[in-house]
């Protein structure tokens, strides 16, 4: 038996960031590029950039900085502002499947799921 | 700034129960009635059964019972033990969702959405 999450955060009931904002942030980390990154989501680049381009508007933050030009045609990365976002949310989020299980366990899981 | 939880429970990679199944049986234990419970999730009467015969097969519980007949025309509601069952995932539900908003503000939260 696994337990599933799904986290996200909204405000005045408009999605914010979560779990699949989360992901389209690591795959640009991953293949810098946000061509690439949206292939892999299936996903319009232009969607992409338009989440990316709300997302930094919301929080006030640079989040990706691009490279046009070179042997690869370009570049997408995060900025060190963004990894550390991405990794301060990663770490929030692996904590809270683990809190999670904990909590099931307590008074849940072990009864019906065993 | 709200932070949103989806919970629910997979064996093989199967949907077995969650925040959705978890609403059916309240509404069918606040209304009485399996007709009116899956009308108000807009989900077909038939659908609604499926679902539960289905979570009962899977916990080896008995989860409703139905009176036929009477005044209203009948009835359907949680046994005891559905009950129980529901409470338990409720407490472990709403405990979650405070377990969520502290452990965001320890690392995340109070940083990017203060």
């Amino acid at each position: 038996m696994q337990i599933k999450l799904k986290v996200w955060f909204e405000l005045d009931g408009e999605y914010i960031f979560g779990d699949g904002r989360a992901e389209l942030l690591t795959l640009i980390d991953q293949l810098g590029s946000m061509t690439k990154a949206a292939s892999t989501l299936k996903m319009s680049y232009r969607h992409a950039w338009g989440q990316i381009r709300r997302l930094e508007e919301r929080l006030g933050i640079k989040l990706v900085e691009t490279r046009t030009g070179g042997r690869g045609g370009g570049e997408t990365n995060l900025t060190d502002v963004a990894k550390e976002f991405l990794s301060r949310y990663d770490k929030f989020r692996s904590g809270l499947d683990m809190l999670a299980l904990d909590k099931c366990k307590e008074n849940f899981c072990h009864i019906y799921f065993s």
